[in-house]
Parts: structure tokens; C-alpha cells; sequence
């Protein structure tokens, strides 16, 4: 019962809720219960009081409801501040840390009456330094990172949706190792605010669930208008229908293999290949493009701005705990001020052409369709694998959505991601819902 | 002897603690006493340990120089983390908060062996509501915001350089209503983390001073690479000139006198034009230019992001605190509340195609000038000015200077500032440099 309850999505949920056959509080303890069942296989949480999560559940099914979502379940990144639950963004230096307010996110959230369920686990600052947490489909892989417990924990039903960031691949990379869908929202359309910044020019919000339209309903929530306003309170949940373009019936895809595809596997290209043209039998225009020569730079430049940026971001932690960061990181920040003002520089330059370059792309296409991952999930908890192919969508600052129903060689999950046009990302969730409805019949 | 001291230029004042002259203890000692004097009719600090700001000056002159500045105090504005001060980001529901790390900013300056002398008064949330901050130039009237207590400081010379942010005029000014350089960098090159955030798109972090070359070096020390690095160690002060064009004796400066021109009073337009002229007299190439007719747009869109982003932002403040934010903020917020996703971005479209076309006002010119304020200082505390002249600037993210020289009807300051290219800041700095000389002389 617990199962199959805590496996429901929102979309699915709220209808229950709303007519009263099930309650908050039982929605609640479903997801606990699989947590208990599981956690000491997953390590999804770093926090979790499950009294003081029932208690918000229980004032949920005793207030009017506040808007489409009220009553569910979140997971909540441990890089966003919390008021009532401790923070330590990955780091030992800030075990115990307890911010004084929420983040901007966690608080529209907790407004529209979601039930922060608990912080999951994510690796040190939200880079490479990997955490315990098992990836659900097969425990002695890495769920991916650096948002590792909220990806495993949406994957493994404990939890309908969860928050993520992403300065690198941290949305994309581990929602494509767990099987779910990853969203990357368009730069700073989710607020950062009460967020640990790491880099400026980098660092998104997104989310993880495990349908599009749990990822939209929460999205609108989050960015919408005051969730107490009169049409959020009275708003059917079907209201929150994905804003389907009106040829989404024959998407236009654009496959863009990216200066870094020779760096796959033949096994992957193939699987990938076969994706592509999965979606062209099922009624997508798919054409593959190459993209112009200058956005091979981006992965670089990418680089560059991720070292110059977080390492004035962590200077506090450098200077003064040098011991606490691991290696890994130390020697990050260290080649980060090595780096010149004019590298830098010149790699924002870059960006800022490569994104109005990117305008062009969409001209005869509604979205791209790229690579996620190098492959499937790595074995072992050592690393959380290669962020190489999200580097360059990120510096794009493009909505991505990374989605399920492709089939690595091993028999795990893919991932492969549809890219939209700069704030069109109800259109980019549309296509990457259509595209994995089509692919998860794929063997 | 006191005033003398804690009125020199850091450029000046650090050969003197080099070679032994004078100690940094003296330095402090001499700020110290110029605020003891003077405070009770500025109210430019809101946090002050002298015995703290004295340890700190004597471990400096105890231990080996760690950069150009090494030894020379800063006020810090007082929505920039210190993890050994409060910092209460202008709001009462934040009165005694004790964050748990210094902001990157600060981590670094430390790092350079700055001594971080105390917090300065900034408006709530560094916007509207104002402080009990006065003008030093003449108390009855407001020395401008949000960063009023980092520009009162500068400018009464109780220290040499203070830091500050931008989201709307908060640098731009408050440097002109003091009569002192105020910079607001090219968007994103000063690193914002530990820095309240209120708007992702929007947050600047910037300097005031006395003099453009104490800006360029506490920038250099800032954004540069480790200043343990050797290199930063041995440099002598002169090392740090700004970088003049080869051409800059004869600066290509663009008059802009940009869409929102005819709100000013005409004896406003009057002075402007004759500073323009005056600076083509003293070797300038001075030709006014006009601005695409979209640019006039961006005013609006800088207000739509800015209250959509603040709304966000402050969720947690406007949920749990409403009735300790001031009227005019939770006004603010409400408004944010109710503009749809659509509409914030389309003002952001507007943005970033401004921002690309801004790049041809480079053609021809070196620097834009253009207005910094409506005229001079408000009289009375009740408003820090109007903004208006500063937001088009701060949208489009490219550097701005606000230069001291220009005397407006009432004597007092009347403030320009001089615009460059994106990351040609020291361009900027340069030119500002030297049409402040000049219009010094101005009667």
C-alpha cells in the first residue's frame, strides 16, 4: 500500500487529496514508510524529522487548501537554507548550520502548502565530491550528481518531487543515471535566493520528478503569482495542463550531436541514433544539425568561469578551513585563482555570443534533442560521473529536460535531453514528455 | 593630524605604511577618531567594535605584507556577510543575525590583510525605505542609496574605500550625491556570494572611494588571482596604475543623453552640457549620440524584473514577517506577486537584445556619458532620491563610474557617470579619472 501510494505523482495525488479519499498525513506517511524501508540501502536524506513532516501534514488536512499542490510531499537539495531544518551544503565545515530563513523556493513552497519532507544528500558544495547514496536501479552505481539524493530519492518513490541545482550537469546527470525526468529551467527563472551560490553566471534551480507535469505544476508554483491569489486557490489541477504548441502532434526536433559526440561509446551513439529516429516514425520532423564552430569553445569557457567564479565564491572556506575541503575541491578553487581577469573575460564573451547564436537554432526546429550522459550509470560510489555533455547547455543558460526511455547497454537508463528556446521551457517539458511516452516502449 | 591621515587615498597612504612611516594602527586609530567626531551627525555605520577593527590593525603590523593594501581599513556595507560582525541587511526582522562566514568579497580582502573596519547603514534590503544616514556635504539632506552609509563614510573620509551593490542606482547615486567615485563593475566580475541576493539578474557589487585608483586596486585585489600569489606580494603600488589607452589623451567620449533626458530640470541639462563641452575643450573628442529607440523600454523592463525577482527573493520575509517590513517594500513585493511569468520575460528578452546592441555604441567611442541622478542631494531624510537615471545602465550590466566635478544649481554635486564596454572597466575607471580632473576646475 505504502508503495504504490508514495509512487503516485502529484498530478495523480492532488485529485485524492482534494476529494478527501486520501489524506495529507497518509500521503505522508507512505513516503516515510518507504524511506524507513529503504534509506538504508538508498541514502537519499541527510535531514529528516519524521514528526516534524507529519505535523505539517497534519496542518495541511486541517487548512484550506492553498493551491494545486497542497498537502505534497517535497524533497528539498541540502544547498537550500531552511528555517526550521539544518543546512550544511555538502560540507563538514557546516554540519549542524541552521539557516535563519528559507530559501525564496523553499518558502513559495511551504506558502502553497507542500510539506518539506527533509534535505536530501548532494556532494560537497555541489561539485564533484561524491556522497553514499546508491543510484535505486542498481545500488553499486552512483545515482549521479551533485544532487544525488534528490534524484534517488524521486526514483526510488519516496518522494513525488524534489529540488536540485545545476552550475555543471548536477540536474541532468543524475536524473538521466536514475531513470527520471531532470529539469533545468531556463537561467534564473527559478529564484536562487537562500540557495549556496557557487557561480553567478552558472548556477540554476530545477527540479525532479517523475512526470512532466509534477515538473511544471511545481515550476508554476514556485515563479507564479501569489499562490494565495483566488485562481491558484480555486485552480483544478488540470488547469496545469503543459502548454502543448499546436503542432506538438509532429514536434520538429532538432538532433544535434555537439562538438563532443565522438567522445561516446559506438554503443551509445547507436542507442542514441536509434532514439532519434524512434521519434521520426512516431510523427516527429527530425533533422540532425551540427551546431556553429564556435560553441565548441563553451566547454571550456564553461570551465573557466566555474573555477574563476567558485573560487572567489568559497575564499571564506579556503582561507579558513583548508583542512575540511577535500582534495578534489582544494585543488578546484586553487586553479581557479590561478586563472587571469581576461581568461575570464574572454570566456564570458564567448558565452554571451554562443547564446545569441543559439536563437538560430530554433528558427526551423521547436527544441533540440542532445546527449545527457557519456553512458549509463559508473559502477561504484567513487565518482558521479561526467558532466561533460550538460556543460555547455548550462553556460547556454537553455531550458533542458532530461528524459527517461532510453536503454544503455547494461540495461540501465540513458538519458538523453530535449533543449528549448531561451523561456520556452512549457515547451521543451511538452516534447520531452511526448519523446519518452514514445521511447520507453523502445527495448 | 587625524583628519589629515584618515583622508588620504590608500594608493597614498600604503607607501607610507610600507616603509614604515606610519603603522596601520595609526591609520585605524586616526578613522576611529573621525568617526568618534562626526557620527552622532553622519550615522553612516551600523555596526562599530574600535577595539576589534584595532586587533586586527596591529596583527597587520605584526605580520609580513600580503598585498598592496595590506594594513588599509574598509567598510564593509552591511548586506555583505561577516563572520565576525552582524549583518542585519538593513532590516529589523535581521537585527543581531551572526552569519557564519564572511562573503567571498570580504573573505578576500581579509585575505589581502584589508582591516575590515565595521558594517555601513544601507536602506531595507538595500531599497527604498531610507536610514537616518546624512550627507556630509550638507546633513539636512539625504546622501543618497541604498549603500548611504558606505558613501557617507568615504565621503566624510572616515575611511578610504567602502564597498556596495547595485540593483537599481544603489552605487551610482549615492557617489553622486556625495560628490565621490562611485563603481558599479561590468555585471558579475565582483564576485556576489555572501551578499544578500535580491535580484539575480540585477545584484551588482561595487565600490566607492576618493580617488578611481583606490577603486582599481581594491578591485584588482578582489577579483584577482590569490594575493598570496607571489607576484601580488612584492608589487609595489605603483604596479597598480590604471590602464590608460594609448589614446587616452584624447578619450572618445559619446554624450548620451538618453531617453529619460527631458525629465531634467533645465538647469540640470545646463550644467551637463557645459561639462560635456568643457571636457571636449580640455582634449576629448565629445559627440552626442542617441540611443536605439528599443533602449527606451528598458527602464520599465528593469522594474518588472526587479519586482518579480525581489518577490521571489523576499518570500519568506512577506510570509512570516509582514508586519516588519515597511509599507513601501511589502507594496513592492505585492506588486511583484501579481506580474505574470510572460511579462518578466519579455522584459528580459528586451534585456539581453540591448545588451548585444550595446556593443555598437562602442563603435566610435571610448566611454558613454550620461546622467548619474536628477540633480543634486534631496533635501531631507524621507527619500534617497530617485534612481531613474541609473536603471537603464544597470539592466544593460555594462561598467559605470560616477564622477565627482560637476556642481549642480545648489553647489552641490551633481554627479555623471561614464559607461564602458562590458569588462573594459578599467577603461571606464580611466576615463572617469581624467574627466574628473578636469571638471574639478569647473566653478
Amino acid at each position: 500500500m505504502s508503495v504504490e501510494l508514495s509512487g503516485l505523482s502529484t498530478t495523480e495525488v492532488v485529485g485524492k487529496i482534494r476529494s478527501g479519499e486520501i489524506s495529507s498525513e497518509e500521503l505522508v506517511r507512505a513516503c516515510l514508510d518507504r524511506i524507513e524501508k529503504r534509506e538504508s540501502t538508498i541514502h537519499a536524506w541527510t535531514f529528516l524529522d519524521p514528526k516534524l513532516a507529519i505535523v505539517q501534514a497534519q496542518q495541511c488536512d486541517t487548512s484550506e487548501a492553498r493551491s494545486p499542490l497542497h498537502g505534497v510531499p517535497v524533497g528539498i537539495k541540502d544547498q537550500f537554507d531552511t528555517a526550521d531544518m539544518p543546512t550544511a551544503y555538502g560540507s563538514p565545515i557546516y554540519e549542524g548550520h541552521q539557516p535563519g530563513a528559507d530559501a525564496g523556493s523553499v518558502a513559495r513552497l511551504r506558502e502553497a502548502g507542500a510539506v518539506i519532507l527533509g534535505k536530501t544528500k548532494l556532494t560537497e558544495f555541489a561539485l564533484y565530491h561524491p556522497t553514499d547514496t546508491t543510484n535505486p536501479l542498481d545500488p553499486a552505481r552512483s545515482p549521479g550528481g551533485s544532487s544525488s539524493g534528490s534524484a534517488a530519492a524521486v526514483a526510488d518513490f519516496m518522494v513525488p518531487v524534489a529540488t536540485g541545482t545545476q552550475t555543471v550537469g548536477s540536474i541532468i546527470r543524475p536524473a538521466s543515471y536514475c531513470g527520471i525526468f531532470g529539469y533545468k529551467p531556463t537561467f534564473g527563472s527559478i529564484s536562487r535566493s537562500g540557495v549556496l551560490p557557487l557561480c553567478a553566471s552558472l548556477d540554476h534551480v530545477g527540479l525532479f520528478a517523475r512526470t512532466v507535469e509534477d515538473l511544471e505544476l511545481f515550476t508554476k508554483v514556485i515563479t507564479g503569482t501569489h499562490p494565495h491569489h483566488p485562481s491558484m486557490r480555486t485552480a483544478q489541477p488540470t488547469d496545469f495542463d503543459l502548454r502543448h504548441p499546436d503542432d506538438l502532434e509532429r514536434p520538429r526536433i532538432a538532433f544535434v550531436k555537439t562538438p563532443q559526440w565522438p567522445e561516446l561509446d559506438v554503443s551509445i551513439r547507436t542507442r542514441l541514433e536509434k532514439a532519434a529516429a524512434q521519434l521520426g516514425e512516431d510523427g516527429a520532423e527530425v533533422h540532425e544539425i551540427s551546431l556553429p564552430g564556435k560553441f565548441g569553445g563553451l566547454v571550456e569557457a564553461q570551465n573557466t568561469i566555474l573555477e574563476v567564479e567558485l573560487s572567489c565564491a568559497l575564499s571564506y572556506e579556503f582561507e579558513n578551513y583548508p583542512d575540511r575541503l577535500s582534495d578534489l575541491l582544494y585543488g578546484v578553487i586553487e586553479q581557479g585563482r590561478s586563472v587571469g581577469m581576461d581568461k575570464y573575460f574572454e570566456a564570458r564573451k564567448l558565452a554571451a555570443e554562443c547564446r545569441w547564436e543559439s536563437s538560430a537554432l530554433f528558427r526551423d526546429h521547436d527544441v533540440l534533442l542532445a546527449p545527457s550522459v557519456r553512458g549509463e550509470a559508473p559502477v561504484g560510489l567513487g565518482s558521479t560521473g561526467d558532466p561533460l555533455f550538460c556543460q555547455m547547455w548550462t553556460l547556454l543558460g537553455l531550458p533542458c529536460v532530461s528524459l527517461p526511455g532510453i536503454q544503455g547497454p547494461g540495461g540501465l537508463p540513458l538519458g538523453a535531453q530535449i533543449i528549448g528556446p531561451m523561456h520556452k521551457d512549457g515547451l521543451a517539458l511538452s516534447v520531452a514528455g511526448w519523446a519518452s511516452r514514445r521511447l520507453c516502449r523502445l527495448p
